[in-house]
């Protein structure tokens, strides 16, 4: 059970969402422009950069539905599991953008100039480098929305899988 | 130096609103409806409670700015220091939500039903609650995008005081 009457039985963000539709908007305006919005990132990079983060702040609701959207979206779905077990699969620019989010995780802080060096050496770009920090850290804040309010976060993978079909096709908020 | 070329020189935030407008209108939004939004919270208290986050995060910009900004709302200006210094010398309602906004920031796990209790004994309703929660989980977003990209935080308090009283009367984004 939530921390608070959410009065629905839907599930993490979801159930957060219906609670509060003033609050709602923008964050799924956010969403929707961060990781579906125009960009030289594709959505499964974007989505698997949400769900490292969200596995590496323990968030099982938002691990689970971003897993579910990036295998949707990326070209190559075998690739999320094994980068979510190891980030060293990662092909070379991804990788260092992950290395980004991990820092932007711990801390805004811990990011080293170097870690922005050697994303510019394996070919990202500026904005790539600016979304992966703001991707990072707006998961940094969902994470804490559904965990900081107990959401129910639904063990069957069906589920995240039948939502993730429902978002690629009609993007976030449908 | 910022990690990114800004192509600007404004401090903080502000720069990084002016480098990707595509993503400073959702921010701007949740901004504007979470802190200034119709809400049983002052809009003194709300900024208050992401000051004291930005602080605990160690965001020079952002404590500074909302540190200002509180000073601004607030019907007791001299209590925002004293908060900043020391969390009970709050009054009863604020300060457990305040408790509730730091355990946020540790992580969303953090929080405790019996944090969720204290806050209602001390007369918090479940959306003051909830609003707490979103604005923790909100600055926690906001502080790793401002410290993750190396932006400027200017160290005088006069520049801060300005934007606080340009905020007050025409809201972020202004």
């Amino acid at each position: 059970m939530a921390h608070i009457d959410l009065h629905n039985e839907l599930p993490g963000l979801m159930a957060l969402l219906t609670y509060r539709p003033e609050t709602a908007k923008p964050l799924v305006d956010l969403a929707n422009t961060l990781l579906r919005g125009p960009n030289s990132l594709t959505r499964g990079e974007r989505e698997l950069i949400g769900a490292a983060v969200s596995q590496e702040n323990d968030c099982t609701f938002c691990a689970n539905s971003h897993k579910a959207m990036a295998t949707q979206e990326l070209d190559d779905p075998p690739l999320v599991d094994k980068v979510l077990k190891d980030r060293e699969e990662a092909p070379p620019k991804l990788r260092a953008l992950l290395n980004i989010a991990t820092q932007v995780r711990i801390s805004g802080k811990s990011v080293h100039p170097n870690d922005i060096e050697a994303a510019h050496q394996a070919g990202a770009t500026d904005v790539e480098i600016h979304d992966t920090v703001l991707i990072a850290a707006a998961f940094c804040m969902m994470n804490r929305y559904v965990d900081g309010l107990g959401t129910l976060a639904p063990p069957d993978p069906a589920g995240y899988a039948a939502a993730a079909k429902r978002i690629t096709e009609n993007g976030y908020g449908s």
